[in-house]
């Protein structure tokens, strides 16, 4: 991704390999601080994870091969370390597919560092190809919204909702984003705008609440990543996704979820057996650190919910674009 | 309202008249402080509408009620006095139905004082017997879901949504209540909490984007207050209302507007002439006073929305509880 610094661009993945570290970008401290920090203990790594320094089921995924290479270099029990990582977030599948990836690889005697590049590389590629296939859906002049940050940040680089605006603005598209700010964490308005604003793509912030206000002032498409899909299609992504799927559908707007195969879970049939983890209140009743609800008051906070395919217009992967009922051509091509 | 103080609980009002002077809450403060601000000069009330010292449309109504009597103390020209309240706020009706209903008192003689404090006092009687038909709806052991702030703090006392949940709770009935925080300005959070914490009504804050989420597990209704309903039906809330009526259609989840019938404005047939203010962007990119935002990022800021009459279950009001079809019958007894 670009990032414009005090000395000029760079071009950087969220979260890479290097002199035996695992080095991220801290996406705590963005926007107002651009920050890198490294590991060189797996349990870190593992901690990095729970704490969303880096978040965004592919870049989470991304972290926890990383965390196995590091979890070998120190010569620890990989087993356990699988099973330290894995208990790290609840929802996001690519982190188990990820370790059991890098179990497989340690199986096969592959070096695991070199395992989790690959592993790393072939997300940056399928980001890519799902920016191309989802290009292909946007026309000149378009108005695009998302929700959450399905960025670069997200998915180690090039991002799966982002990707198809990215691609489309380098074919020399003009669009136009609404990311919703995306609470109890704001990853809408402090990630998304942020990689908008360094990739030179207009745009605008909106509140969550206004989703459906700004939907009727004239959306062209919706477009929105995914941390799990079952099989029939039914899908779970950050809290207020179902709000936008439900009203997109209310609206006739096409409703896009970006995400590769990977996401795709073919052990749950239908989204009624996804998990959906209740995070610490204090993100609701706090800002930043700052407490905004009156003392004695309490929040809940449902971090994920979950869509049914009927919303879903099509699945943008780096197969290509598929309808919920071409699914299954999917899970047979992965098999 | 009740309100707990350290020197034990207060029945307070949100607006009033004193002393020659106008007191109002400052809402704006709470729910870390609670300050009583007095005014001695119609334009700083003009002001306080403004800035929101004071908000929500019958609150609005009755501090530009107070406002008129504090113009005609001070010998101003009322009819300056009438356009400089009028033009603080352009979506609330309340605000120009008193106003005019001033003017009128002023032609009939009558002195201003008494007037607006007879308007207070009717909106709050208004709001009780909004409260009673509404309480009819409300099952022990309900769980109901509101937005914004349609409480005691929007309508001078009792509340509109607030109030139906308040008589429930002195019914002795057992009813849980989720506040949807209502980003940008947090009203559901920092005020609906506030005066549920000070009556005692169990209940939790909710993220606006976890609606849909909060809504499946469990709600029995929704009840949200209304800034003007059109002729038809169709009526302007506080943004993020559209989406949450858009989702109880879609869950099947019964919604009610809470409004005394001062709120409907018959000289529009639908909710397509209800003109929406935009609000500054600073609302969306700072959280109380601190830039969240990309630095070089913008946002889009739509205050209200509308929602169409097909979407409600049932208006309360002071004159019963109403379906969208029945609005005629109230439009005939009004006249």
């Amino acid at each position: 991704m670009n990032v414009l610094t005090d000395n000029g661009s760079i071009d950087i993945r969220a979260v890479w390999f290097e002199n035996n570290c695992v080095k991220m970008i801290d996406q705590r401290v963005l926007p107002h601080k651009f920050e890198i920090i490294e590991f060189k203990d797996y349990l870190d790594v593992a901690e990095a994870i729970r704490n969303m320094t880096v978040r965004g089921a592919p870049a989470i995924g991304a972290s926890a091969a990383y965390g196995m290479a590091l979890a070998y270099l120190q010569g620890a029990d990989l087993s356990k370390a699988a099973a330290d990582l894995k208990s790290t977030r609840p929802t996001a599948f690519d982190l188990f597919y990820a370790v059991d990836r890098m179990l497989e690889a340690s199986e096969n005697k592959e070096n695991l560092v070199d395992a989790a590049n690959g592993y790393a590389d072939k997300i940056v590629d399928k980001c890519r190809k799902i920016g191309e296939y989802g290009a292909e859906l946007i026309a000149d002049g378009n108005v695009i919204m998302t929700h959450c940050n399905a960025g670069a940040l997200a998915t180690v680089d090039i991002g799966t909702a982002l990707a198809p605006m990215r691609v489309a603005k380098n074919q020399g598209k003009n669009i136009f984003v609404y990311t919703s700010e995306t609470r109890p964490r704001l990853q809408g308005m402090k990630l998304t705008a942020w990689e908008l604003l360094n990739e030179g793509i207009p745009h605008k912030i909106i509140a969550d609440g206004a989703s459906g206000a700004v939907m009727r002032k004239g959306v062209d498409m919706i477009i929105v990543g995914a941390d799990r899909i079952a099989a029939n299609g039914d899908f779970a992504n950050k809290i207020g996704t179902y709000d936008k799927a439900v009203l997109a559908h209310e609206l006739g707007i096409p409703f896009y979820v970006a995400a590769p195969v990977s996401t795709f879970d073919f052990s749950i049939s239908s989204g009624k057996e996804i998990v959906i983890e209740d995070r610490s209140e204090d993100e609701v009743t706090e800002i930043d650190g700052i407490r905004i609800a009156p003392e004695g008051c309490s929040a809940l906070n449902p971090s994920f919910d979950m869509s049914e395919a009927k919303y879903v217009k099509g699945f943008i992967t780096e197969m290509g674009v598929l309808a919920p009922n071409e699914i299954e051509r999917i899970r047979k091509a992965s098999m």
